[in-house]
């Protein structure tokens, strides 16, 4: 069995980010092409048969005949993605797909022979970081997007990702809900370094996801009046970057007074952005977070009329357009229990964070392994994890696929 | 004589800015390359002989015989810049420059023969809006930047002036103050769009500058820690974002406060920036503008502790960089009564807006002639000037260039 850190070793030069610090992997770019080439030869060397799907999911499977056969149970599928947000940490998404790789290594090393065929799986675009919306990949998998609104999502350069796909041999036309391949998943594990403090609070090395929380992205777009710095009076101005600040500190009152929500704004634009010049309009985009999906509705309401009054106050407007939103999702009952059995210990834990697997859990019963993070920080480049516990996290999920298969 | 409009009209669509409206014409890009191919050829087509300088002025001499005499009274030297910020408008700058040439035209229908020679100059990255020091040209031909510190400027890419220089034929060692270039110049005179509403108000086509109020810019970075959107609970955070909105809040506040200040923040970086990730660190630019000096000192410090206080409150540190800071100006008495003379009943006015004037003026006489602006809206693309007054602009200059020729 390689070892987990071995294979992250062996990737841990692709994607620097010079600027940020960490790794910045956005889907289609060099570094992510270069991770699913490495996915690939890593897949090939360990006998698995790897194809790329239409909506550019890569599934590497162990028993080829089996695979084919849609009827029974249907596969046990396990896997994560590649890409990352800008300046992310080495863990978030190579973690699992790595994990399943080195549990393949063991299961074979233990002479499992499966009695349903396995598949390890990488999704595209699961942070959103270049198309804005996350879990891409499993959104187009399951029809969670049409393949319509999906093929016209543009980068920060107005690429869409029907171009940027395409330029990489994928046809987008291709792209959308694909029941044949959903048919064949019987049920779906994604292991994942945590991205908050629950387990060092529980001081457990690795957890069964029992729900994700609801989540959302929202864009506001707050319009005002472009002029000079130097020569336009303070009485005189309609800067939205006044109204935008007004805003964050609104998102941040209306969350901290509301247990359980995390609301966020991580992105802000001016435009035109330069320094002697008052911006004519401040694009930000809104992250909010809730497990009562009542309350996430509710709260981006509350944002929007705040939104609205700040920017009429400054003589601006605002305009709100919803980007993505996930209700609260639980995680299979079964398929925990059996998790939980596999991996005695093992506390249940609910996360704020998004994942593909929580997008397959509406169609296929889907759970989580989350792997100890020791400082809860995620989305940065100080996101870490203990060599003890990636090798522990990774045995584990040999063991839940061992129970599973 | 060829029209200012027919000027201009010839680089309408010379680095046209399709995501921001207006224009994109940053130092050292094609854009702005192009341009000044353009006055190379406009200059040679007058007859002019054009030749760039050590710090990259571009100068076109009427009087080739002349100039090279330094002594007596010096040159008449007319210009202004063709750099943009970042989605402009299509007058600042390029009005003086177009103008100038005009002017050229007019002075040889007229028959005038200078008694010295004159001069029409461009001067490169005034606006600072891609290496973040503005009239970058000036303060290197009068030495109010210091060569090292320009050669190590960088633009947001990370690329030194010294490179994009070195890049386009300069030799950034050469960089610096030059007093040969400056003992030539007799009278400097630079004619710009308005940037404000001074000749609405006062109901003229054209006035002469008497001052131009004292102006800065400042960097702030707010440290706080990195982390998951969705995993980090609203008490556990440090979120750089949330003191800069405090920071745009207190800058505007104070300067709302102090008659006659200017404050804003026109740009923004979070990093690293992604919509799911509470952001390190946030970078914000402040543009700080008063007529008396050491009000905008104590504007800065002002705002330097509240920034403190902000950053400390949410957990974060902040940082504050000075960019670039100049004092308060006022044109030379016998050029404005000059150009007063040339242009009855053009009004004086003060700006807030900086210019290479502005910084030629600490040398030799400089004046300026201000075009009427019919919305006061500059650094947008909503920027204008009538069609009558550009024309009746280039009269006045060229009226003016005979007076003191």
């Amino acid at each position: 069995m390689e070892s987990v850190s071995s294979l992250l070793g062996s990737i841990e030069d692709v994607g620097r980010d010079a600027v940020r610090g960490g790794y910045s992997r956005p889907v289609f770019s060099t570094a992510e092409l270069d991770l699913r080439s490495w996915f690939r030869e890593e897949a090939q060397r360990r006998g698995l048969d790897v194809e790329t799907d239409r909506n550019g999911i890569l599934w590497a499977w162990w028993d080829t005949e089996t695979h084919d056969d849609a009827g029974r149970q249907g596969a046990l599928v396990t896997g994560s993605h590649l890409d990352s947000v800008p300046g992310g940490g080495a863990f978030d998404g190579p973690l699992g797909v790595a994990s399943a790789l080195a549990a393949v290594d063991l299961l074979k090393k233990r002479g499992v022979q499966p009695q349903r065929a396995l598949a390890v799986t990488v999704f595209p675009e699961e942070e959103g970081s270049r198309f804005g919306v996350a879990c891409l990949g499993s959104r187009l998998l399951t029809g969670a997007i049409d393949a319509d609104t999906a093929r016209n999502l543009k980068d920060p350069d107005g690429v869409t990702i029907a171009e940027a796909a395409r330029a990489n041999g994928l046809n987008p036309e291709h792209f959308g809900r694909d029941d044949d391949a959903l048919r064949r998943i019987g049920d779906f594990v994604e292991l994942h370094v945590e991205q908050g403090r629950g387990l060092i609070d529980l001081d457990a090395p690795i957890a069964v996801g029992t729900s994700i929380i609801g989540h959302g992205r929202w864009k506001l777009a707050i319009s005002g009046q472009g002029n000079h710095a130097g020569t336009t009076l303070m009485d005189d101005r309609a800067d939205p970057m006044v109204a935008a600040a007004q805003v964050v500190l609104a998102i941040r009152k209306t969350a901290a007074a509301t247990p359980e929500a995390r609301a966020t704004v991580g992105r802000i634009q001016p435009i035109p952005g330069g320094t002697n010049v008052i911006a004519s309009r401040v694009d930000l985009w809104i992250d909010l977070r809730h497990p009562n999906d009542a309350t996430t509705a509710a709260l981006v309401e509350s944002i929007h009329g705040q939104a609205q009054k700040a920017a009429a106050f400054e003589g601006c407007t605002a305009a709100l357009t919803r980007e993505s939103v996930s209700g609260t999702v639980s995680f299979d009952g079964e398929l925990q229990r059996q998790l939980q059995l596999a991996i005695p210990g093992a506390p249940g834990l609910p996360t704020g964070a998004g994942h593909d697997a929580g997008i397959l859990a509406a169609h296929v019963p889907s759970a989580m392994l989350y792997v100890r993070n020791p400082t809860g920080i995620s989305h940065s480049p100080e996101e870490y994890v203990e060599g003890d516990d990636v090798d522990f996290g990774a045995v584990a999920l040999a063991d839940a696929l061992e129970r599973l298969l």
